[in-house]
């Protein structure tokens, strides 16, 4: 008898056991292999060099820890059907397919809000896929598609993929920990996956945390929020950001110009820098255009970076310095702010910025102050480490009552951290001192 | 040329190097290779079975980040003497030299309130030991009494060794998560260490936070919440606290007795059961009586453990049922409640017990209510993760100054668990039903 | 629904999942707490303070590889039954359970040769313990007590417990490797039990590698060869073994002679010294005394411990010295001979051994030449890394054949470690000056 | 006063202190920010997911490495002076900076042998760039350059940076080993670099590994092996490293066709598929053209994936074949062979590859037996443990007297892996079922 799994080497979980049959077929899908190509962390490896782990890990994570989690709700108890098994991990494998290039550093850039204004989001572009392997598999995924919109008739498993403590957020917490060294975002998943257990009957039934677990997950979402203000939003990532994104809309609006250099522009990201595709394509992802997914599933992080390398030797002087920036690492500053700057200010910022460039020899007078929007980039960060109102963490009592979690908790932590944090801040070269320009 | 060092092996830091001279010198006394038969976690071995480890690797590891940050300090300019160094590495090794059998679970019970009715302090032991070693290495132990103490003149070497982001912590997280297992203990001790300085000069000098530590020193606050409440004051080790220390204190009411098990008691722990010493000896360390140290450095584990043995065949039936119950962890039942329970209700659950040791055969009507005061315990657990008031943990922001962490942080969460915990329960045995006893 | 298992935490495997009903019933019973008393690599701490884990958790451990292991012979289509399931993993958990005081220290010495001359073994302490604890469980025990015996009728699950190969083996090692912080020391585990499964049928079926996990298992024997010499037979270890050793047959020696040091042996203790079993009562561990069970029982790691604390105040300078050393680790020096000494070599270190003792205050003149064994051990350490002949370790080729191990391995290493190494060495005082002396 | 040096987070080492000024200058210049585009493990991350670590992390962790080892020869009485110690920092964060595409994946097709018929290697590259930012740097590079090259004065620096033992190996070894996940891969990276020290004088000086490191540097030897079949030589690595350089070839041999596909090669690599540089250009490679440093400098692993994304839309039905199947991980089957293949064996794979490309359609009859060539390769992997006679490792025994590892070592096992593995294998499409083929 041929064993049932195939196995991947992971040093996040161990091994990771695949079933053969559906689950392991759409592993070896180009949609799915695609992945291998898009890091997980965006930019982040520029300021933790060894995250440069990608979507492909990070799916597969996902689905082990929805099979640990099954495994533990049926031994308490909860009957699933093998459709249910196979649908659920199905969706937890492919619920990022839909991430671009850098992840979400370009999610906004790559396909613009459309007439309706709506912006895209890579859930979208996801579903869309789901429903074209479902195709491709005679209906295999029906289940999966379910669980994914939420729909199914058992909500529990669409919390087990979306909700604040799903398998999504546990693996990318112990994985991004992993590969930055951060070893203080270190997640108990084990500990909360084992204190899981389905709570009421029939379409009311929803997954709770055993009391014993509430300490983990409280420990969970401040780890969460750690990882964010250290990691996701690190003062260095959100300055790369700023430098890749003031490429990709540079060479948006230089596009057609004739530069030698954007013509080198990587074939599988051209239609993507000329706007082809819209937010609006992906209203009905059932029914997403064919050439839309066609087009994206050609798309990664290697056509970003090999794109930039010929921009740094654009006739345009800013998207050439942009490039070189991003692929040499010679990033901009980015400074916290204590309020969010007035327009004064900010004009007098771009005003410096425009003399600055054009000492510099990167804009003639003429243009120096239209360019410095891509020299000076005032944005605000922000974090909503926990929600307390709506799809919240619930705890089991041992007494049988079920309590949201900030109830729950002996201290005032978790409402502390239910306050969403935002930071203005202001990204802009080194070499331009922003501090002494009044506002 | 001979190595200037001992490596010892640690799976928590790697190897551990400790310098030739003074230091290997006190790891090599019996002073501190008593340690080795100290478990640092007391009774969490009960609950956590791996928690096995002892005072003897919490004291090197204390030293060998003494190491870490004081160079860390000097390469940051701070400069320090030679015996500044080994005073503080010395200090780092002993703070914890004056632990007693299980570390704090007998505390208070091993040296009794004096005539004075102040409480013993190990603190107070581990002071006088050092004073022991300081005569017997001519005087060389003088900077790190200073340092113990908090008298040197530059204080922040005391702050290094004790306050609420001390060695002493850093190393007793780290260690006890590690042993363990609970994951989500981790502390990022390696980036605080590294983003420690010293602020200010002479006397006014402390060590601060570099901003970017500063969710790194969130984190390990909440860390240490978290391994309060799962480990150190896990439900289960407080019910195994309250057996032995019933046994200890029923064998100290049945001193003298006559009993056959009480006479085999080891003779290490006999003065201590008969009450030889009390706190008041310790009022001044330097010259705590010879006697009481030869007499402590005596005890340790073993004796409790080997003690019990006998005691399980004592002719009192109480001694003996709880030294069994300890050895073959037939545990009681901690209850945590809403408030602290009435004099009634109390009083009721004693009587409740008097009447189920009659019914086991554990005590006669007559002595039964007496009795009972070693099998329902009402005590309260209480912890404090921050204190922003005194001793407080300070951040010095990218513009130099210096903020009180609950101020510097961006949310109440510092705030929030600023507040102490404290949480009532009562311990019984299992078999006795406290739930049904009305108050 | 309740959860079929109690969760305990383990740092080395995480959580491991123990069943409810006959598993967690031995787990829970005086005979597996007793273990929580015995320091796995017996006097390894002396050298790896980390180590002082127990055979506790060994033996969980033990119980948690035998379960991962049937999932996946299970999952590779081998069929069990549930009492095949319970009894393998009953068996796994108590293979250890006759463990004496420090493991293999004191093996030979505890239970002397009878009459008929052969000597004890901890197995047999097992044997005899598992036949009391199925008396205990109404003859619950009896397919765990056939795999123990290897009479099973089915003989693999034989092998999975004791064989070059076994859950008890890669639980050791892996365990081993873990607490010492001796990192080469790591095993493969979770890919050896992942290519294990079941070739042949009926009586002939056996556990075999699948031939991918070849490369895994020839480390394993390399990293168990190298925590042989490393750790299990490190010089310092095999001189705290002698000093421990000689305590013990001191204290024989002088058993009766009304030295009150010797009458305050831990009671556990006494009738060990005293030779009160032999081996011979061992025969048929089915039928082991009573009395010997009782006592054995009885005994841990603490008795040795309290009693050198005694033991080091006694009238004999030669049992004081003994334990003083042992406790204070002041221990001997082992030096590593090129070969064994000749009979004039031994009687001219034993010649310069009483001299010194002599010298010391130790012994006087009449009795220094026969005191002298206690300080001059010869001795020889061996370690078969791996036996080809028998009980021999068998790969599955991509072919479907199967080969033992050192004919499939593409190299001579596995041969070149089947050659047993053993090194003669002598152990004495570090002030005792060996290699001046002449033999 | 400043920190000395900029921290790196790496989860292997901890963190990595890049010492500011000539070290921290060199980390930033494009020709080592390159590396965060080349993946350390070539191929490897198709069969270990997680494997996608880059040659930046890896020049970083020997440097690190070096820096550990320095300290702990210092410490042991080897003085050094400042410019030997930052020479050999740089020499070790350098020492691969001349790898190209997935490291040794393409390293014989990107620059052919020139008319001199000398193979290129990595090394030339590596120090061809070390000279360029020597000349960068003002000569700053003097010192590296001669430990790279081993004319320093003081040989021992060179043994650290290219030997059996050094930090190069001791970093790829522990890094992959925690990137594949293979965890018996572990090496004890610590143990051996605290048992080195200089022995000898001079000229002669160089570095030995003390007596108790012995078995810590036989572990690594062992490791090592196992590293190399396990992963380095996977059998599907081999697999995909052969679809890899076959499209490489291919697109060389088709260059120049007028196929738009190929046409839109990336315009980095398009130089060396044309072929433009020779290994000749590299004899000297103090003097190596400008225009081959320039364009190697530009090439990463992007530039052949965004390529071959082109390229699997060719008009040539093998490139595209080929590159689709390289991309999607469709990839061929390896089988090893117990001896080298006969021609005529070779001849009638052939055969039979050219009938299955013209039944698929990827060839016409009139070129199949050309392009089969493309579909059947015969290769043999080979692996050298360790090599006894030319550098070999030398152990200083206690007694004083050094010898070479094989003869201080206590058993065959490191002669037995003395002997170089070879083993033979056919690469070709699973769909080719080679085996039913006679020769």
């Amino acid at each position: 008898m041929t064993p049932r799994f195939k196995l991947f080497n992971d040093p996040v979980h161990g091994f990771v056991s695949v079933p053969k049959g559906l689950v392991l077929s759409l592993v070896e899908t180009p949609e799915f292999q695609r992945l291998r190509r898009i890091r997980q962390l965006g930019l982040g490896f520029l300021v933790f060099p060894s995250a440069v782990h990608t979507r492909f890990e990070h799916g597969l994570g996902a689905m082990a820890l929805m099979q640990d989690v099954l495994n533990t709700l049926q031994g308490k108890g909860t009957v699933m059907t093998t459709d249910e098994v196979e649908g659920a991990l199905a969706a937890a494998l492919l619920h990022d397919v839909g991430h671009g290039p850098f992840s979400h550093t370009l999610e906004s850039n790559l396909i613009p809000r459309g007439a309706s204004g709506r912006p895209f989001h890579h859930e979208a572009m996801s579903r869309a896929i789901l429903a074209r392997l479902d195709r491709l598999f005679g209906g295999a995924l029906g289940v999966a598609a379910e669980i994914f919109d939420g729909t199914y008739v058992r909500p529990f498993f669409h919390g087990l993929l979306a909700s604040q403590l799903d398998m999504d957020r546990l693996d990318y917490l112990r994985r991004d920990s992993f590969y930055t060294g951060v070893a203080e975002g270190v997640v108990g998943v084990e500990r909360i996956l084992k204190t899981m257990r389905v709570h009421g009957t029939g379409p009311n039934a929803r997954v709770v945390i055993e009391a014993k677990g509430g300490y983990a997950v409280e420990n969970a979402l401040l780890s969460r929020r750690l990882m964010y203000w250290q990691v996701y939003l690190h003062k260095t990532v959100l300055a790369a950001d700023r430098v890749l994104r003031g490429a990709f809309e540079r060479a948006r609006e230089r596009w057609g110009s004739g530069d030698p250099a954007l013509e080198a522009t990587a074939p599988s990201l051209a239609p993507f820098i000329a706007g082809a595709f819209t937010a609006d394509d992906f209203d009905d992802p059932e029914n997403a255009p064919g050439a839309a997914l066609d087009a994206f599933c050609e798309l990664d992080d290697t056509d970003l970076l090999a794109s930039m390398k010929r921009w740094r030797q654009s006739e345009d002087p800013v998207l050439a310095d942009l490039s070189r920036r991003f692929l040499d690492r010679d990033l901009f500053r980015t400074t916290f702010l204590p309020t969010s700057p007035s327009e004064d200010q900010r004009e007098a910022w771009l005003d410096a910025a425009a003399d600055w460039l054009v000492a510099e020899g990167l804009a003639d007078r003429a243009s120096a102050r239209d360019d410095a929007r891509y020299y000076v980039g005032v944005h605000a960060s922000r974090h909503d480490a926990y929600r307390t109102e709506r799809d919240s963490i619930c705890i089991l009592e041992r007494d049988g009552t079920v309590r949201e979690l900030s109830v729950a908790s002996d201290t005032g932590a978790v409402d502390a951290i239910a306050t969403p944090v935002v930071k203005p801040y202001v990204v802009a070269p080194k070499a331009l001192d922003l501090r002494s320009v009044l506002g």
